[in-house]
């Protein structure tokens, strides 16, 4: 399966997957499937609301994966509850008196079948396709917070999207982060110190990924601070672009 | 509700949720429900196996929670991925050459209604009941590994059971834990640094608990190394005890 996007949308009829098509989004039962299966029905664009798309029992980040200098240390990994994953367009909700909180824009890769004990040569076949993630994260908070549990897991506070991208390489992608239309970084997945399938390889070494689960690759480029009012951007080159307006907390949440 | 054993069991006609009665698991529909309501069928003991309780989304445990000197740290939480949860007599499988890997009993609180930014006033309407928790952690790793992803998050890490207990009050019940029939610990919930209702009101000042997520408060007593071969009887006062055997990796997992 190459070079299709599956988005996850909620439209009148209910909230489903499909394929993204010229004239809207066309419905599929099962994105893991081997062979995507067409139900006949189309989403007309204006009629659809692009949702997260997945929803992921275990999201993985990795930590401190940005040049040759990390890759001297272990790798590192954290998790983000599934609390924190929300859709296209979805507020992030800040705190107040929360101090610095960052976006950093990353390559999310979507786990397409059972994943243990991967190694270099099967990782990419457990590999549905790539995603946009915005891996918020507490700077200030950090300092206090030595496993990072409140500085990554707030609600909302990891964006996933527009959709899933299948068949690129993902060791060559261009990563952009813009925050108000002022370009914060210009990075890209050749820059991570440990490629994506290394990445795997090294979280499905502790734990067993499943279909739909999310491994954030980590932020190539430099990492933006935002603020209530703000509305950021990731993009990555051939997938698209996530956007986020920045919120305070008891803004109304959309639910992913 | 009160004094109900909530169990979670696997039996021929399927899983499905019970309470726990004289001559059987009794089926009901949703154990969240304000009022339990019981479909007719009960299910012989013998033709059952006790699963986890639940099968939460959220897995939360508290750090550094012992003792009043604890409680002059910032609280401190950590996230464990929900394939760490596992049941009742299945095995907590051990990868070779890990070094020292330690069992935890601790009280886990089980989440019965949506809780975001809980106060000390409403914590505690939002617990459904408490059970038993093996927070495995392997010791020796969490010295390379700071965020402790690896030390915490090994498949079937993170034992629960035998059943949800409600109406006890959770900050007064004695802990036990016995490897290989040796006591190793006398502990309770009194000796935590930071009360149950305390844990809830900081983990929801961060995330929203949802039904059947799941918080471990901590291990007020000794841990106890494991190792191939050993088992683990975790036991609280009111609630019961928790077996599990300790396998080497490869050898087959029950699903939870």
């Amino acid at each position: 399966m190459t070079g299709r996007r599956i988005a996850r949308i909620a439209h009148p009829g209910g909230v489903h997957h499909a394929t993204v098509e010229p004239d809207g989004y066309a419905l599929i039962a099962d994105p893991f499937a081997k062979h995507l299966r067409h139900n006949g029905i189309v989403v007309p664009t204006r009629d659809a609301r692009l949702l997260a798309p997945v929803a992921p029992r275990t999201v993985v980040g990795m930590a401190h994966n940005t040049g040759p200098t990390d890759r001297q240390l272990p790798p590192q990994a954290f998790l983000k509850p599934v609390t924190t994953v929300t859709g296209p367009g979805a507020p992030i909700p800040l705190p107040t008196g929360i101090g610095r909180v960052d976006a950093e824009a990353e390559l999310a890769v979507v786990i397409g079948c059972t994943a243990t004990r991967l190694t270099l040569s099967n990782a990419a076949e457990h590999i549905l396709g790539v995603t946009i993630a915005n891996d918020v994260t507490a700077r200030d908070l950090q300092q206090s917070d030595p496993l990072w549990f409140a500085a990554k897991s707030f609600d909302a506070w990891t964006p996933l999207g527009p959709w899933i991208a299948t068949g690129l390489d993902p060791d060559d992608l261009a990563i952009g982060l813009q925050v108000d239309d002022v370009d914060l970084q210009a990075a890209g997945t050749a820059d991570l110190a440990r490629s994506v399938l290394e990445c795997l390889v090294y979280v499905t070494s502790v734990l067993t990924l499943h279909p739909g689960d999310v491994v954030l690759t980590g932020a190539p480029g430099a990492s933006a601070a935002i603020t209530v009012g703000s509305t950021v951007v990731a993009a990555i080159a051939g997938v698209g672009e996530l956007q986020n307006p920045v919120t305070a907390t008891d803004d109304q949440r959309e639910v992913a």
